[in-house]
């Protein structure tokens, strides 16, 4: 007998279309986190839609297709806000026909309630239990009323030194704190960094309240710093990995690769080996 | 402070940039081998030649840039056997220029005693200290005292079930055990699968005579296994990559890519990844 490795992939892909059955996706009810998720194998994956924001839709399926990843975070230059109920089931269909699952929209910038009455409204109608946006601070007592309303959760999403509202995840915490408990965060571990805060140190603080996650490097922990491929920039990627498991991290990790935006497969293909090299030594 | 990542490619530039000195390359003399080496950071990622097979020097170049690579074993379609001294010079000046290393020549094929004749001479001309090559069963005696008058390296090949001289590790370790030690084997992962032997276990059999290893990784364990990117084959890679470094393996790990081979670059950059990322994991 010779000692064959698992073929993890394979068992993710059948996962995924044994509970899709087609376009069905999760409803709008949350679902329960697993109770114990000890192993990095068990973390999934993703592509932020942003990493494709030079191509359309079909383009950006291939590329997903590639580096054979079953997750993605839509954007709305792929699925625009006001998308109809036909455009809605087109999509998911090309989606579910790569086997790949639109697991949450996002990232929504709202300047006004209206803007998040759009969001919450384009949520349910996508038919995702997650929004990950970024809202006004003095609008954090309305979403609290939204997330109740619709029972769907909101990540909020740091953008670094640059970000007046939300640099970082120590910020995002201290906001959310007292607000109901589907306000969460969609961590950016690079635009962190760049914030010049530990990304490591900062999961484990927000692991109750971290429901998405921006997998990316930098290359400082300054800010200009700049996106490289996953394993070139100062961020310890296998501590992040290793962090995410051991805080039982049920979320998506969703690769945001900024560099090279016009021609990014390459990049994208070694971040996600780099990715997978982690894991599957980990176990 | 910010606990920030080790930049091991910088410093495995530097030390390149700082033995070769512009197109100086080594010489004929053997080196000797660290007396310990046991961190998988240590090891050396290379290209086999034969994965840039539809490109030009000048492509293959830049795909190697692109995955920050600095080693090269040398294939003839990119440096043919009778070129000039000035060509192999302008050759050499090139891959400096790049950051990248000729480490050896071949796999070349030698189905005479002239053929090895001209393979020694051309090494010895390029400047290195190790062919890689298939000579036939009957001129090992041959080839041994070749490596004994040019003091260049010989590392047999083996090229799986289809291959009646050399299928395995085994069979090669059989045939060159009584003869100069400065005969070994480039041992091929892929193949050795591919002919239902186990890899990890050949690397801890074989430690003193293998000089070189292609990387790579096969769908299946049996004679019509293909070539995928590195994390998607049945091998185990980071428990090769474990192996290698328990046993103080001091050669290269040459990747040789042979799937998409009209368009394979998202494919090594995936495996260059996944490689590095299995590295930077167990430190």
């Amino acid at each position: 007998m010779l000692p064959l490795k698992n073929n993890r992939r394979d068992f993710v892909k059948k996962s995924i279309l044994g509970t899709m059955g087609g376009v069905v996706l999760a409803g709008s009810k949350l679902k329960a986190a697993p109770a114990t998720l000890a192993k990095p194998s068990d973390l999934k994956l993703a592509f932020a839609g942003y990493t494709f924001k030079n191509f359309d839709l079909d383009e950006t399926i291939k590329m997903i297709q590639k580096v054979d990843v079953n997750y993605l975070c839509i954007k709305d230059f792929h699925l625009p806000l006001e998308s109809t109920d036909a455009e809605i089931a087109a999509f998911h269909k090309k989606l579910a026909d790569a086997n790949i699952k639109g697991y949450a929209v996002g990232p929504i910038y709202s300047k006004t309630q209206e803007a998040l009455d759009k969001a919450f409204d384009y949520a349910k109608r996508v038919g995702v239990d997650m929004i990950v946006g970024i809202p006004r601070i003095e609008d954090l007592a309305y979403l609290d009323s939204k997330v109740k309303e619709y029972n769907i959760r909101f990540a909020i999403h740091n953008h670094g030194p640059e970000d007046k509202l939300y640099p970082n995840a120590t910020v995002i915490m201290g906001h959310i704190k007292d607000f109901d408990e589907r306000i969460g965060m969609c961590f950016d571990i690079g635009h962190n960094m760049r914030d010049g805060h530990d990304p490591v140190a900062d999961i484990k603080k927000s692991k109750r309240r971290s429901f998405d996650l921006h997998l990316k490097n930098v290359s400082k922990a300054e800010a200009d710093g700049k996106t490289v491929e996953l394993g070139r920039g100062v961020i310890d990627i296998p501590a992040v990995v290793k962090m995410l498991a051991k805080t039982n991290y049920t979320g998506h990790l969703a690769m945001e690769y900024e560099k090279d935006m016009e021609a990014p497969m390459a990049g994208i293909a070694e971040s996600v080996g780099y990715y997978r090299g982690i894991v599957d030594t980990l176990g």
